[in-house]
């Protein structure tokens, strides 16, 4: 009955609980959290530890009855590596099954639809050092983060304003890469990415992520998934319509989120300086006397296009992300007025707004994430190559 | 390794293959589409037989080889009742496994917040009557629609504006009918019930349901799944703002969806005498001279409120039911232009509106079709009560 199926569902079932533990885990826990039998838990563990992808740690007194063992994932067998293209630089980052940071590396140049190849060299050199320097651990995955609208079929960039990018088979010029002809290669949105690391601060929780930057962008997550939609684009809000027939945006159409509260409209309205940066803009906007007036519109725009996906998707929090986050508090009482006049959840529960605990770089790291999940998903494909070599 | 959960999950499968098929099944193709082998699914299918849930007619000739045994759900055995509360009338519909109709009922009544025993009463009575009609078919469930929205715990019905319902608890009410003592019964909103009979058309289709009544609803739909969201109100579009401190609505907010398209508003817009139907609507508005106005605001206020639900979903399928039905085709242009305009997945793929092929009381089918659903996601329960039996 579907044996290897379940086999492969139980493996990665046991795997993720590892991976996933904030304190280690032993045999006898894994069974009770993953429902499994507990000598079904043993040989699938046993299976992970010779593949290498489990470790057993020195055994821990319980008091009285036998020392537990402890499992962890295993540190610097498996190589996962992330890139984040974005408009001044491109970063690679290596981590291991663990989460652990192996390597990381910058190179800073500006990106435009000009220096294509030239950016995908960047990234072929910053690769080939991360490797050089992760040691001895095996290369699973690459995952590259990019700014922008990506095909349904992961192959190109649709469209990235911010790098000025339109139709750029991206997918086509990586794999010209040598050290990527034979690693499994993604292409995502840089927010898609960014929103897997603040799944990891809160498993299995349903909540909508926006985030501030260049647009607006943002991701809805049910039980800890990501809602992918037809093209793979759910959770676009920079282009819902908040004022019908209002400002223009970057986009061509009017009215949308982002002619109101992204980092180009906001440093209009404040009339700030074209070189203010994005990490720069909320400090500058303090020193601004329109202060008040564009926490204000951030706040209400932002709290129309909320409350109107809340009532779509009833859900009950919010995490705001990127600039939005260091201003979470200032705003939260804007978006909350609006909020609570307009969402239907309201009337039952608090709507809950909340900032992320972003790193300082969550795309890179959503990134690196990827490149491990579909060994995650599918450890079993990993002992049988491993059997083979 | 989880024998029992596996083999209720394959029972489940088989059982659903066998209700859905358009045409009938036989073993053989049962194993090709459930992917399980073939001694699997007849061990599986003798199983359902013996329960009585599947049924085998006679032997089809297939030119060469063996003759094919055509497997149906079977008829008669169990029913599954769904009872509909609405303002003018309570309507009663008992069906079983293969989703015929064995008997059904309606009771002319005003519905109000004044006579809730009066209404419960006339529920016990359909019940009754619809059981004796329906023969000795064994009652599995029974599933109450009502325009309304639902408690997430399902016990009460918070707020039914048409029939003026506010906190009622309606599930305590119903526990008092002799007949249901023993019963699984499940009260539900109208529009979620509607959508179940949209699904059974457009099996595994991703699509978003927007339904015209005397307020307008809808549901979102994800590969055949109704989205369920945290308090089980996910679709809720009637109060999506379509214009920011716009008209006032009848739920004391402003601007909303249904303060433009819903019932009332059409009637006030053009003029019509209060006593108009909603069945009559379409007609009376055919008469209107302001038609053209009418038929271009619900066109252009629904098309703001689907293209932001479009983007944020990432659905390129609208399906229009209720008094949006008729006249699909005639508000169309008005909706496309609307989201051509605005929603992203528009860039790639045509939005597709259509309108429903609804039964005449969809969600009366629904709550039947949700009174026997239990049974399909659990034949093993089923049978293991009719082997103590």
């Amino acid at each position: 009955m579907q044996s290897t199926h379940l086999r492969e569902h139980n493996l990665s079932l046991v795997m993720r609980a590892v991976v996933n533990a904030t304190v280690p885990v032993s045999r006898a826990t894994l069974a009770r959290s993953t429902q499994l039998t507990k000598p079904t838990v043993s040989k699938l563990v046993e299976e992970l530890i010779t593949a290498g992808l489990v470790e057993e740690h020195a055994p821990v007194s319980q008091g009285s009855g036998r020392p537990m063992v402890p499992l962890h994932p295993a540190q610097h067998t498996v190589l996962g590596i992330g890139l984040e293209i974005a408009a001044e630089h491109i970063s690679c980052l290596g981590i291991d099954l663990a989460g652990g940071m192996l390597s990381t590396r910058t190179e800073y140049l500006e990106v435009t639809a000009d220096n294509v190849p030239e950016a995908v060299q960047a990234c072929a050199r910053l690769l080939d050092q991360v490797r050089a320097e992760a040691g001895p651990a095996t290369l699973v995955g690459v995952c590259v983060a990019v700014p922008g609208r990506i095909s349904p079929d992961g192959e190109s960039v649709l469209s990235a304003p911010n790098l000025d990018w339109a139709d750029v088979p991206l997918m086509r010029e990586l794999q010209r890469i040598p050290a990527l002809a034979a690693v499994p290669v993604l292409v995502q949105n840089d927010i898609r990415l960014s929103v897997l690391t603040e799944i990891a601060r809160r498993p299995d929780e349903s909540f909508m992520y926006v985030r501030g930057s260049t647009g607006v962008g943002g991701a809805i997550v049910l039980e800890g998934k990501v809602l992918e939609g037809v093209h793979g684009w759910a959770g676009e809000f920079g282009h819902t319509v908040v004022e019908p027939d209002g400002a223009l945006c970057r986009c061509g159409r009017r009215g949308c989120l982002e002619a109101y509260v992204s980092y180009h409209a906001l440093r209009e309205r404040a009339g700030l300086r074209r070189d203010v940066l994005i990490d720069e803009l909320v400090e500058e906007l303090s020193r601004s006397s329109d202060r008040a007036e564009v926490i204000g519109t951030i706040g209400r725009s932002l709290g129309l296009a909320i409350a109107n996906a809340l009532n779509i998707l009833d859900l009950s929090t919010v995490v705001l992300s990127g600039y939005l986050g260091p201003i979470a508090e200032e705003i939260a009482p804007f978006i909350r007025e609006t909020v609570d006049r307009h969402a239907l959840a309201a009337e039952v529960d608090e709507i809950v707004i909340e900032r992320s605990d972003d790193l300082a770089a969550p795309a890179l790291w959503g990134a690196a994430r990827a490149a491990i999940s579909p060994l995650l998903d599918h450890p079993g494909d990993w002992i049988a190559r491993s059997v083979r070599a």
